[in-house]
């Protein structure tokens, strides 16, 4: 548990934000599996900071090294480059609101440096697995897309049929986009930070993928969507919407047609009884906003116990949902990959 | 994994909706923990049916006997008593729209009588676990309540702060209540069905519980809560509305009071970076409308290949909301007592 | 752990020596398989008592009865029917040397009546599992033999080529069979009991199978063999000798025929860096004598702390070694089959 | 399953003999351990080539870097440096006989070179993780200890009571040692290797550890000692040797010491019913002579399929034998550690 993920596909993440190195390995891939490096890189990109003009100013190439390739085994080491563990000494002792310090602190004595494990960093080798899934997946037809649905208040308009990497920004709507990318400029030039809803679709997904009680899909991809940090709900289909409707609104009528069967809405987002009815799997993350702003915060100093106040400095994404785009999708393809192999 | 949950806590979940017995076999409860057999006979009609006057005839004791009761060890089986399969004669081959009823066919071959193990009554040994569990959490001063927030349109007014067990609908405010029974039976009288949104706290967890990654509560309970059939989304504190705050509204800020800390607001719902804060786990969860309902539905003869219709009789809920609300309950003392137990 | 099995295959033991009832709840088996019953309950009986006219005169007819049968998910209950708690009241505060009464005291805080979980009466659910698992096996051309192979002093002459499950004893030679049987009285009139050794063989196995390091087949079938007690050891084809024999004696050379590979001989037990090589599996395992003895014993009063005597009573075999051949077998069968499953 | 173990501990092995790196991520170790390295490497040592003057002249220094530190969480990663793939090009093509190069072929379609991760070379990893496990063990008043008590026809003398570890060679007699010592090199001069039997004791265990069934502590030391290559048999206590007692031979009599309980034997092993009995565990291993010996072979050429000679260069122990020693300490350490972890 933790750091370990153990299912059919098995993996493990170690190292930490400022430690000289984050890494994963992994096991029980398909035999004979030779991934694609340079698309595992494109996809990783989608991931690191820099990318949309907007985001943290730490600089890392984030290009990992793989040092086994056999056996359905691979282990993945990302050197950390650019650490500057100064930007966190006022922070050793004063947890900043909405971030894991305090947390972190009571259960292992101590606030770790630049987040540690809790560090959004830490889902770069969650990328790295996530993205050898996807080409896995990819070979057998299936498709993983998201996109930004909701920002700042601005929703994405148009359906989501595509994929979105290519985008400047992953949305539909380009003007949705621009929209959305100016809240976050407004808001980090007040020193604050923006959340938002990603929606995610899994295309190709054969039906009776997942399994009923606790190896439904609903349970396997909820687990794995709530290990990226700040993801703080998530919904299938009709979602919360579905609560509000009647059954006979809610339910998805089935007909046939050249001898496959289909339904006509898709309210339950492709999985009933936690398996997979052969639609699309439609689910939507909400993302709480970056806890680490400018603004002057209250806290308290857990030396001495007496409320003070913070203003946490170093370089932060003022919106780490375009980011968490990719995050969202390696999350999605490990669990259906890993249901796959089951059947 | 499917039927067996293993974690600290281990079971497995046996039997079908029509077969001579359900039952569940657990290991791992502390030693010497001793059951108060009432308190969870009291616990377990909450779920059972008939309760709240509006659900369906089926007509179970559901008292379970008790087998073992050494070494951290318990299995329980309820005999299954009034079952009628021959109301589920012409769902042999006609899926239900909504229900496992096709992607059950699919994955093992064959529509399962009364649902099988998709069946909402497979809920009555994970009651079983959760009372378990709710009576070793409540020796530790944790206390699980909960109540439906919302239910056909209505919102239950009032802020939760107590058990909603002994309230013969489970809500705070008993006018909003009535107002949710009388739509309950109005969408009956239509053939129709409900669903809505069940409020859950925990309180009295210390800071300090559960783990980073993988091992996140979120991750812990939500993959317990979507093993309860028709819930459809789940989030945490603000949830999906702490994606439309900035950093400086959601940031729960710190302070101390008397040599401990607290939170002035609660949005990320007592956990952070996975592990609880000391203030009480918030959630909510999506039920959606039972698919079993009278009026004429769509869908596909599977013999045939033919588009045809169907109509659902058999004894179903028109909302089963009322009776997931201990289901709901126990998924996450199941959880929290899992997480506390690996401290 | 400990009472659930988490591999491929899954299951679940439950019940009490002296409980009403003793079961298993098996999940994970292939879909589709469809167990033959009558097959199943002639395998049972070989584990039964009574049959070779020399075991305990617990009478227990040991037929299961099965409540699911769909989705590779079976639960079997087997009713108790003879129990006499009343052979065990001295034995509530006199742990019997060599019985794990004392340590389940130690853990548990009570001994438990008839060896509760830790009896041998626990093996007949481990039976059924592998009963099932010898049937799926069969049915990919795969089969488990054994023999006793060493019995009171008396080495069984021949090679173990096909099944001793049709023989009065299990045995190749029946005059060893004889000597074995006789050495068995003799120790049981003197109020005393014999252990041996038992040789199995998996015939059939292609090469591939298991996996390097911890999933190796010698880890994967020795935690399963030594969960049948009274098992003290156990070794792979030449096993202990092999450590006495030089590399150019005990390495098996390889030869190709027919554009098959094979081994000259099979030291390795059919099992090289934990994977099968197409040979056949071989290994032995030591049954210790039973420790319920008639002869008069020292013992610790565990209410007293002092000093005291013991002579057990109760219906016990003078050497359980006969009724372990198809434990044994139950043991190979399940892991290699969980082994199979992974391929 | 495979390279990673996934009890209350759990770590995952990874790199390969010939790749740039092997290592090992662990998890779950007690919070709040700080390991000692200076010990740990001299622990390591003791299983590195070159120690006792007469193994490999493969030249590591087998000095682990550690990446992490806090959190129960530990990664150390050994930079490979000596490595002479040139060693392997014939091997290729050719399966050493009693090595896993012909089962890795069938199972992932090419020998990996140098035996890839079914090197010897992949315990140093298990060293690691056993010897901060012993460390932890110590702090509780619980120490390992081994010998080799027979190799190539020599049994060691006398009783094993202390650590063999600042002996030159692992016995307690020295003479023995130097018999054995003589006949390894007596063997290398014919190109052949010797195998022998390491006997293992774990003092100071409580009573109460471990459990019942498949949690039974001869199952959990089995299973890792398994992982060590070469292991070929292990037998507890009396071990093969019970199944040749009768009952009031082998069981072990009770006796109360000034307020104790202990046993006048110890055939069992210290486990009884898979639960120890406060005296000490003793289990004894057989290795297997090493497989790589300089005298010419049969083996099958797998390009052509026809058979072929074979003679095995490269840098091999005549004898692992010594160097599994602290292997052996290592997996009993982890294993004790594991079940302890569960009181």
């Amino acid at each position: 548990m933790s750091t370990s993920y153990n299912g059919n596909i098995k993996f493990t993440v170690f190292g930490q934000s400022h430690a000289p190195e984050i890494g994963v390995t992994i096991e029980g891939l398909p035999l004979g599996f030779e991934p694609d490096f340079d698309e595992l890189n494109t996809f990783l990109q989608r991931r690191a900071p820099g990318r949309s003009g907007i985001g943290t100013t730490r600089n890392e190439a984030d290009i990992p090294e793989f040092s086994e390739l056999t056996d359905g085994k691979i282990t993945a080491i990302i050197r950390n480059t650019d650490i500057r563990p100064e930007d966190y000494s006022e922070l050793k002792f004063k947890p900043r609101p909405g971030h894991a310090d305090y947390t972190a602190y009571v259960k292992y004595g101590s606030i770790p440096s630049g987040g540690g494990q809790f560090s959004g960093r830490m889902t770069a080798p969650l990328c790295i697995v996530g993205g050898l899934c996807l080409q896995i997946l990819k070979a057998q037809g299936i498709t993983v897309i998201s996109r930004i649905a909701e920002l700042g208040g601005i929703c994405d308009e148009g359906e989501l049929y595509s994929s979105t990497a290519d985008n400047a920004f992953p949305v539909v709507d380009s003007v949705c986009g621009e929209k959305m990318r100016s809240a976050i400029l407004s808001a980090k030039a007040c020193g604050d930070s923006l959340g938002g809803v990603i929606e995610c679709k899994i295309l190709g997904v054969p039906a009776g993928v997942g399994n009923k009680m606790f190896g439904g899909m609903e349970s396997r991809i909820s687990s794995l969507v709530f290990a990226v940090p700040a993801v703080k709900g998530i919904e299938f289909g009709a979602g919360f919407e579905a609560a509000r409707m009647r059954g006979s609104e809610n339910n998805d009528a089935f007909y046939a047609e050249n001898g496959k069967i289909y339904t006509k809405t898709n309210n339950c987002g492709g999985i009933l009884g936690g398996i997979t009815d052969g639609m699309p799997i439609v689910f939507r993350a909400a993302i709480k906003p970056t806890p680490s702003i400018a603004l002057e915060q209250d806290t308290v100093d857990l030396r001495t116990g007496e409320n003070c106040k913070l203003r946490v400095s170093g370089r932060h994404d003022a919106c780490i949902v375009p980011r968490a785009v990719p995050c969202i999708e390696a999350a999605a393809a490990i669990a259906v990959l890993d249901a796959l192999m089951e059947k």
